[in-house]
Formats: C-alpha cells, sequence, structure tokens
C-alpha cells in the first residue's frame, strides 16, 4: 500500500500552461534535482521505490467546472480504492473540493487542516461554484467533514467570518498561533497546504503575497508534529511565473517530501 | 473625525521620481490591488469610506532643506488641525523631522516608538541638519519629546551611541528583543517605521541591506499588541527601484492598513 | 595580535572566476560599502586598523585536490604561526578541510561548531578526498578534533548518519533546535559558518536552495552567544551568480563582522 | 492648438491595477525622469508648456465592454473638439476601437498605420466584441477607415489572413519589411503602436513574447519618417509587471515623445 | 512521413535535470502557450496533427559518452527509418555528434548548415572525444559530410581555424556576413542552431555571453530562406537557469516552428 | 611597446564601491572568464604576455574634482612616457577629460571619436566644471582637440546643439548613420565609447536607459572598421549594479578586446 504522487495542473484562468497549471511539473523537477537528496527529515529514503509512486497528471486541459471536478474525483477516488494515499500538487486551490470530498466519502468522519493566508470559504465567487475561493464552503455544505482547522489566516472579513461561524470552523489567525502546539485530532486528517500561508518572503513563487506568514519551518513543524493521523494531504498555489531562480518549487518539494514521510509514518502505526 | 493617508514623495538625492520619491504612489496602488481585500487583520473594513480618506501628496517637487520641511510641517499641521490622525507613507526617513515635530506641538507629552535598523540620531552629516540621518537628534533637541523607544537597531556606532545617551533614548537593539513583550507608554505615542527595520528577506525593496532584522509578523506585532495610545504613525524607505515584483510595496500597505486600524481603535477608545 | 581576513577563492567546478571563487571580492565589497558603518552589533569599531587587518587572497587559480590544499594549508599555518586569528571568505566547503586541519595543529583539543544545512560527512564523494562534500570526514579522520557539533542540519541520509555515529559527531537538526542555547565548549573552538545554513529566503545567493533553515537572527545569534572561546572561523558558499542585489553578500560580510568581534572578544578574556 | 497626453488604464482582465492597466503611471514617470531630457530626436523642446498637455488619465475602474467604450469614445471626442491632437497611453489594444473611432468620426478619410506583432483581426473572440484581439476589425466594419495598412506582423493564421483580405488591409509582415520605405498615404493617418510589435529583447516588458521583432530603432524610423499628416496616436500594451527595471516604459516614453514631436511638425506644416 | 519532434535532454555536467537537460520540457511548454497561436510565419497551421508529432525525450539519465552517443544515434536512426524528418531539442551541443552522424549514414553527400558563436572544431578537448566542444571536428572525421558551413562565428582561436583549414570548412565570421544572401547548397542540408549564435540581447538564456551576435530575426531569415534542402534541424544550448521570464524558451520555440515549416515545405518540394 | 589596461572606479556620486566604480574589476573578470577563449575577432592571441599588460587601478577612493583629475591625468601621462597604449575602463565619463587631456598633450593634433547617446557638452553642469555632463566641452575648449566625432547621439537639446555649432563637432545622429561607413581620420585618434551608445536591450548595465541605440555588433563595427590610427581609448558608464547576470560586463570585455586588437595592429603598421 504505497504512498501515489499525482498531479493536478488545473488554475482559474482557464488558460493551458500557465501560473499554476505549470507546477505539478516544476515541483517534480525539484524534488528530484540534484542539489539534495532523497531522505527526508524524518530519516525516510524516498529513493526507495516500495514506499511511493508517481501516478502522472490528471489530463485537465479543456476542463473547466464540473467537468474538471468530475476528472479530478474520479482519479483520486480510483487511487484511494486501490490501496494509495496520496499528495496531490496543485494547481490552485480549487482542486481541494474534489479532492476532499473523495477522501471525505472514503474516510469516514474525515477532518481537514487547512494551512493558508486565506480561509477559501466564499459562498459565491463570481457565481462560480468551484471557483478556488469557495472549496471550504463547498467541503463543509457536504456534512460530512468533522472538523475544519484553519492555521496561518490574515485576511478574514465580514462574509468569510460569518461563514466560519456558521460551519463551526476553528480559526488560528498568524496574529495569535499561541494555540498551536496543542493541534489535535481524532480520526483521519487530511492536510491542505496553500503556499501562501508562508511569508512571501520564503514563497515569493504565488499568484497574491499576504506578508506576515509562516516561516517554511513552522509550515515543516506543523506537518511533522500535529497529534492525529494523516491520510491525505496536497500542496498548491505554486506560480512558477512568479517564482525566483525556483526557489518555492523546492520548498513544495520539500512540504511534499514530509507529507510523505507523514502518510508513511501515519499508516505504519495504523498497521501495527 | 477620519483617519487621512498623507504622500511625501520626497528623497535626498533630491532627483524627481527617483526612489523613495516614488514609493506613496506604489503603496497605494499594493493597497487598492485586487489580490487581498480591505478588511484588516484586526477586522476593521477599510472599504469603509467614513473610517479613512486619501488626502494625497504634498507637492515636494524641487524642494529641499529648510522649504521642503516646512511644507510638509504645515500640510501635517493643517491635517491635524482639521481633526485627522495621518499615516504618512515617505518618501525617506528625513520626514520624520517635520511630520513628528507637527505631531508634538499638538499633543503635548508626545512618545516615540520608532522602528528602524539605524538610530537616525547623528548630530551632523554633511553639514545638513535636515539629513535622514538625522531626524530623531532635531526631535529631541526641540525639547517636546516625552520618550523615544527605538526598536531594531543594529548598526549603532560610538557616535551615535554617545547621542542615544545624552538624549536619554530608550534603545532594543535587535540582539536582544527580550523586554519587547512589556512595551508600554503613557500619553500620546507617534510610531515611525523604517522598512529596513525588517530584514531584507522580508522587505527586499529598501535603499540599503541590513540584514539580521525584524519579521514581518514581528512589525505587525510591535504594531498591534503596544500598550499606549497611537496619535500618528509614517512608514518610510520603501525604494521600489530595489523591490522584488513588489513584494515590499505589498508590505508597506500591509503596515499601513494595520496602522490604520490601531488608529482607529485607539481614538475609539479615548471617545469613550 | 590583529585578526586576519583570508580570501579563499576556490570552487568545486575548478573553472577560474565562476560562483563560489568569486565570493572573496563580493564580501570585501559589502564589507566596505557606504551603506552600513564598520561597527559590529556589539559595539565594536573595526574601522580601527589596529584590530583587524585583510591579508588578501591565496592565489588558487589553476590549482585541485592536493594543490589546492597544500596552498591553502601553508597559507594559513603561516598566518597563525605570525600570531593572527582568521576569518576565511570561501569558496566552497572543500576549503574547509585544510583550513581546520592547520588550526587543529597548532591547538590542541579543537571543537569545531559547525553551522550548515548538510552534514558534508561523505566518505567518498566521486573518488575525490578533497570533495566539499567530505570535509568533516576528512578533518574527523585525522583524529585532532576533540568535538565536532553541527547545527542547521536537515539534509541527513543513511550514510550520514552512520558518519556521524562512528565519528561521534553531536547533530541539532532543524527540526528540533531545543537545546541550542546550552551550546557550549571546553578549549578553543573553530566556527565554520556555511551560508546555506540559512534559509533561502536569508540567502539565496548560494548554489543548493534547502528551504526551511536558520534566519539570519538566528546564525548571529549563535556566534554572538555560544560559550567557549573562538580562535578561528570561515564563511563559505556564497555564489554570486545566484545573489538578488547582493543580499547574500551583505548577510556575508555581517557574519563575518560579528566573527571578527567574538574572536577580538576571546582573545582579550584569554589575555586577561 | 496644443497636443494632449490622455492616460486610457484599461486591461482585459478586469482587475484593478494590474499590468496594462498601471501603464500610464508608468510612463508618466519615465517621461519625467531625471535620466533624459525633455528635448526630441527632432530637436523640439518638450519642456515648453505650450507644446502639449497632459490631460490626465479616463476613470475606468470598474468599467468594460460597451460602458468603458463609451468612456473612452467621449472622451477622445471631447479633447478632439477643444482643438486638440491626441497621444493616448494604453491600457491593452482594446482601446483602439473607441480611440480611433473617434478619430474617423473626427477626419474623414482616416489611414490607420497600425505597428503590432499581431494582425488583432478577429472576427470574434470569446463572444466578446470589444476584445484586444479585434479592435481593428470593428474598425474596418465601420467603413469609415480609407487605409489599413499594418507594420511588423509575424503571427497571422488563416483567419486573421482572411480578415485581411475581406477587408483590404496591406500587411508588411516582419519577414518581409523592403517596402517600407515608401510608406506614404494622402489624407490623415492615425499610427498605433503596439509594443509587442518591438522584438522582446527591446521591449520585454509585454504579457506576450513574439520574437522577430522590430528595433526599437526601427520604430521610431517609422514614426519620424512614414510620408503623410499624423493626426493621432497611441502606445499601447506596456505591462509594467514584466518589465525589466522600468526599461520598457522608457521605451514607450521615448516612442511618446517622437509621436508628440511628429503631430506637431505635421500640424505645423498643414498651417503653412 | 510526418515531421517528428525529439527531446534530448543531456548536458555536460552530468547532472539531472540541471541547465540544458531541463530545456526540451520548457521548448514545448513555450510552443504550446496560449500567447501565441501554432501558425508559422510562413502559414503553415501547426495544430494540424498530419503534419508533425512529438515523438517525447530520449532517456539519457545517468548516461554519459560512449552510452550517451549510442543512445542517441539509435534513436535518430529508429525515427529516420520510419520516415520522419527530425527537430531534435537539445540539450548541449554534444547532441550533434550522434544526431548528425545518424542522419549523415542515412542521406548521402549531407551539408551542414551551423549556425554557432563558436566553431565547436576542438581537437581534444580534456581528453573527452564526446565534449560539447568537439562535434563538428568528430563529423568531419567521418568523411561523409560534403560541406560544412559555419556562420555567426565569433571566437576562433589559432587551434580552430586550424582545424577549419584541415577540414575545408566554410566560415562566416559574425564581422562580415556580407556573403550571407548567397548561401546555397547542392544535395540534402542540415540545419543545426546554437542558441548562443543569436545576441545575448536576444537570448540571455544560455551558458555563455557572446556578445555582438545576430539577431533573432537574421537567424529565422537564415533558417526561411537559404537555398538548399533542409532534410533535419536542431535547436541547442538552452539553459533554461539563466532565461528571463522565459525569452529564450520562445526564441527557441519559435526557430523550432520556422524550421518544421522549411522541413514540410522542403518534402513537399522534393515529392513534386 | 605594450598595451596597457588602467582601471579608473571613479563614479559622481563620490560614493566608495557603488555603480561605476565597481566596473573595472567587474569587467576584469568578464574578460578572464572561461565562458570565452583570449583571441579576439580578428584573431589576435591577448594570452600572449607580451601584446598587453594589465596596469592596476589608479587610487581613487576618497578624491574627486581637481584632485581626482589631477590623479588620473598624472598615471595616464606616466604611462604615455613609458611607451604604452592604453585601454582605460571607467567610472563616469568624467574620466574622459584627465585621460584624454594627457593624450592630447602626447599625440599633437589628436583627433577624438566619441560614441554615445549623449553629447556631455554641458558648459555648465552644477557648478561642476569637472561633471561628466561637461568633459568634452572641457576638452575642445583646451584648443589641443584637431576634430570631435560624435557617433549615436539621440539626446541634444538646444544647449548642446549650441555648444556643438560653437566647437565645430561633427555629429552623427542615431536617426541618420547613413555616411558612418565614411568615417576616417588624418593623424592620431582617441576612442571614448559610453556603454549608454548601446541601446539597453545590448547592455542594461549603465544608469540611464536611452532607447533607439547601437546594437553591439554595430558598435564593434567602428572599432573594427573605421579609417586612421587608433593610440588611446576607453570604456566607460558600465554601472554593474544595474547589470543581468553579468551581460553587459561581457558586452565591456568584448568592446575592450577589439580595442586592444585594434591599437596593436594600428601600433604594428605605424612601425612599418
Amino acid at each position: 500500500m504505497t504512498i501515489a504522487l499525482l498531479g493536478l495542473p488545473q488554475d482559474n484562468n482557464a488558460s493551458y500552461l500557465s501560473g499554476p497549471a505549470l507546477a505539478p511539473q516544476r515541483i517534480r523537477e525539484a524534488l528530484w534535482s540534484d542539489s539534495a537528496n532523497m531522505f527526508t527529515e524524518t530519516g525516510l529514503d524516498l529513493g526507495d521505490p516500495t514506499i511511493w509512486t508517481d501516478s502522472g497528471n490528471v489530463a485537465l486541459e479543456g476542463l473547466t467546472g464540473q467537468s474538471a471536478y468530475d476528472a479530478i474525483y474520479s482519479a483520486v477516488t480510483q487511487r484511494i480504492a486501490q490501496g494509495h494515499r496520496l499528495v496531490s500538487l496543485g494547481g490552485d486551490h480549487s482542486i481541494a473540493f474534489p479532492v476532499i470530498h473523495a477522501h471525505a466519502n472514503a474516510y469516514e468522519g474525515l477532518n481537514i487542516l487547512h494551512i493558508d493566508a486565506h480561509p477559501d470559504l466564499y459562498d459565491n465567487m463570481l457565481d462560480n461554484k468551484f471557483s478556488h475561493a469557495s472549496p471550504f464552503a463547498r467541503l463543509m455544505e457536504t456534512g460530512k467533514i468533522a472538523r475544519l482547522v484553519q492555521v496561518g489566516i490574515r485576511t478574514q472579513n465580514a462574509h468569510q467570518k460569518a461563514q466560519a461561524e456558521k460551519f463551526g470552523v476553528e480559526t488560528h489567525e498568524m496574529r495569535d498561533l499561541s494555540k498551536l502546539a496543542d493541534l489535535q485530532f481524532e480520526g483521519p486528517v487530511y492536510l491542505s497546504f496553500d503556499l501562501d500561508a508562508l511569508d512571501p518572503a520564503f514563497a515569493p513563487g504565488v499568484s497574491h503575497f499576504e506578508p506576515g506568514g509562516l516561516s517554511t519551518r513552522q509550515g515543516l513543524d506543523i506537518i511533522q508534529n500535529f497529534k492525529g493521523q494523516l491520510v491525505g494531504a496536497d500542496v498548491v498555489e505554486l506560480n512558477p511565473l512568479r517564482d525566483a531562480n525556483g526557489m518555492t518549487a523546492m520548498v513544495a518539494a520539500k512540504l511534499a517530501k514530509e507529507l510523505i514521510a507523514r502518510l508513511v509514518a501515519d499508516q505504519d502505526a495504523s498497521d501495527r
């Protein structure tokens, strides 16, 4: 039962090969680049082919809205059915709705740990229910999410605050991370990591700069140390066209490596 | 009694439209850019036109020394007289002398919270009493400043140390920020934020790199949490010609937003 | 007995004037640049010519392997014999083998405080015993190093972990720096600072990005506050061709300044 | 009867202050920057306030499609009625439809000299008749254009070739500029300059790179030497977010200066 | 008998995924990017799937010297045998030896039109007969090349001049391109385009800057207008790590498009 | 009688190690970089130590006005007296006054071939007779210059035009280079090359962008082909802080190489 990497080259502008749609390829290049070895910080050797597999990109060229949703949902569902646990590489954050919905249907009582500068809880953004500003509203509306915990938030407006209250979202704003050390979950956990949760100093290759964010180390610390059982994860919103010498792609690859290590560790723990 | 934003497009090189003189325009663009909404982290909606107004730029083209001082001093004094509290956007740090002098004449017992890599306390720099290396020496010489507290300092030389001692300046050097949590003031506080207080990783768009500085989050934390009543503030020394994809302009805009929110909160508190 | 600065313009690619070989010149320019004064954060005036001297670059053009080793070893040994304490400016990390070996022969019971993203402990990298991936394996094999303490490590693989255990290396991985405050040494200490120990946000001008590293302030904090007596130091792996507006050269110059100040302070203490 | 500069901050993405909408401000800054004097290459002193005036920006925030068209059309018509000849600063190329339509209604028998990598003749692009890919199709459909001459074209597809034939467009493709020296017109001429006509080496600050284009000198040469009477002009498609140190903004400002000089010269000739 | 695109991700540094090895992927992205349509300047629609096919990358990871040579030689030979004409995308210029050798064995009396800043005629570079500095010496030694014509040369030293004389190479140096218009060949022609033939203003994304080169338009002009029958071509030495916003990748894609068009035109002519 | 290279690290801002003062070092690095060999385009091997020598930098730190003038004048005079012919590397264009004055006193009837975007003929700029805007006015006032021929000019204002007429300067403006092929001189020629004569596409590393300039090839063509005897030359106004990956430094090095070759060729011719 190996971990599978899955590329989701989608972006909102519906334009092939621009911005986030280029990201899965860039993250793979960083992952395999000679400038680092294949060990995670926790000592797992990702050079071992029995641990994980690259299950390619979902073909999304020309798809938007419902058709993109369907393609992603079924690709994820199929891999879960084959016994994989997944690290998905965006693409923009709109991929979270189909990816996590598929997980919620496979794992009863799914919790979401959502790391982001923005809550992405809009009820209705430009009449597009699949917008990258709304996936977590859509997910809460399914009634299948046990808890949604958001970390790194620093752009909440009145509407999003109301949505958070309506859905019982637990928000850790950047300006007060004092309780972060106690982050713990009962039951399965899905972790969704938007790169703009990080301060733009650490991740310049994103579409929207929101200063005052997490350091890369704080991001890694959450991945490695939250209490609970990780069953799936994604890294989204890399925009290679805004990157500096591939630095943000390296950050995304590092997050992906540690997420794989955490998936393996939690799986092994549950196998015992 | 709304907050007013005021642009002060001045730089030392006396050259029109180069470096810091371009900054007010760039910060406004960042403030209004679509990549963020108009809410502050504390939940204030800056899209509400009753809260603040943009009172434009002071016309400084061709002015230096005393004439620039006079133009800035009278523009600030006039707006304070109209009941505004101001966030001024530099320009280089030489604007602090006229801006804070005008505040000291309007608010008896004014305290200054000065966030910077450099003390800016030179007695005499190149025979120019209005130099951007000297504004806080000039201000202390007026005898109207209750306390000057400096945070983020990491370039103090013997002369500036002597000046700090002569004027009773309280210095929080970067290498020891342990007492920062207790920052508190009696009476009105003016906050002057030089962007090079931040580490150049967070704010590359400044004229002089001084590594080892504050993170943007530490800067925001000071603005949001020092104890005292804020009555005026500035953000200075953005150099757009050195910026990377507008990242530092976004940082300046974020600081300005939170400063407006703090001004509103402290004003409301004092109205009660 | 003044401090001496020594340039070691070497890089692995054996190509004259490319990457790290350009670094000593760039660091000197940053050190002397007008954008800062010559005081250290601890209040020492490096403008005082009795404190330190620049003893130039070792001529390394065309030298590799054993001949480069010999040239560096003898240049360092000679300066130590003349009573200098040295801050060496790399070049890549391969210079650590001859430089520290010379120190170990001059200072009995030498300790090494090694700050780096990578352990550099490979037994054999591409059949090149002088590789920049192996200097600390070579040094431990001499039997002359009392303790090797590594800080900032985040790329340890199984081989390097085995090497660390074999040599009794004390490793402070980035993901757990909790015991760093107690860093203390008996006897003389050599500090070797690889710029990629810093997060690439703070030091983009390095050949290999390894996200999740130290902040510049954390690096300065170690230099200023570890307990023990510093007798020599280096700053290595600046790659000016990857730098952004000279920012990383400024970081290297700042580290060098504080290392000189620490050398002076520890020398004065031992003179008493 | 002075020349008027007019800013048209519009871009297709309908997003305030992103890309081409930022261009008029950047071009003005370049025009007034200290790095050049105000003389044109033909010896006209643009520092003389009787020659031209800056008539500001048309307020386009929030406007798209027909409403943007109307705002631009009426602003241009009004200024022509006041006796001005105009140099308009885009904005993207969609502004050409209202701007040139207004000129065609004011100048009977208007010719268009259109300098661009792309023909912009699409019949229907995404069901948006106001698209920046279609303005010259719309203009030819009015029946009011005497001749449309296109220079620099290097992306003609079958549809656009058919459109060019249908409308009798005269095309000078980049791969054959041999007849360019004879460019001459009877009656009034409007010149529309899309910056991507230039090779991206000369104008990197555009949204779409189309290599193999004109040099800046070739562009200036056309402006200064085509035979005919210039009555209006525009410079469009500067994208400051893609520019390198403001180089393309300087190119746009230079083109605008020489266009003003040509308008003055042709006006003076017709006054005789 | 369609044209085939073939990626050869090889570079001299033998390091996977660094510099030129990344180029085939980047050129494909530029080719398919939305910022241009699929027509060539000569009016051919490359969106027509019967005209050309992408036959993928040759697997070169871990291969150097003879083994890399063999893998490339057999991949090219196989595709020629299947009736394809090829445009190969480097990789560095070392790929020219196996690629053109395969063509020389398939096309008797093959001529080479070689566009480059450097002659690449070294007899022996670092004892590596497969070096990227020597492919054209190797090819001439086979005795199978009818004529080698070099265009754009500006770095000839005494050794390379002697080699050129020995092999009867016809050299068009950059400082005298006066006879270029008469470029004509009897028999089949292979065109090898090194991007550093272009001036670095037009193609900054190369490993070695050699100022004073061709403009992109001059390069396109040679491709479109030399007299003779093109049977194969390559575009080499793109280094994406040195590129500026993907500009050089767009240049490479444009050259590849026009080379496909020329291959189709010459094939059609020979079919008649 | 060898050629001597001379570095003149001066800039107007009187600030040590900023902008043009850094240029001599950068040009030397480019000259010796591995990315090219040491042959000139005309086939001269600059690796031959009997041909030229590097006579170092003139110590200019802290000098301005008359004292800088004197230091440069005497350094140049001394080297000419020793039998050298010089290629001087700026620094800004203010170095032309002392350098060329020294040549005029050594070579009777000296002609100047001045390649620049700007005439640098101001009578009085900011009351500084040594300004970089005035050197050619100062030189003409000496009465020792036979002819001053300017090429590439595109910023002449009324004052400079009057100065040109007063001094009998022959101006080849960029907008009309038709007579350039006939450039010929009687007697000794000094060539002064300001890098901003080139279009900023070719030389981005200059302080002031003036689009519409020469290509690097056109610059080389003038150096290699004007008729007359070259006796001295300079390359000025490189600003490394504005350069892109060292591209403009490579251009300056290339110009310097071809200038050395021309000096050698003209010397050999006169020796016969």
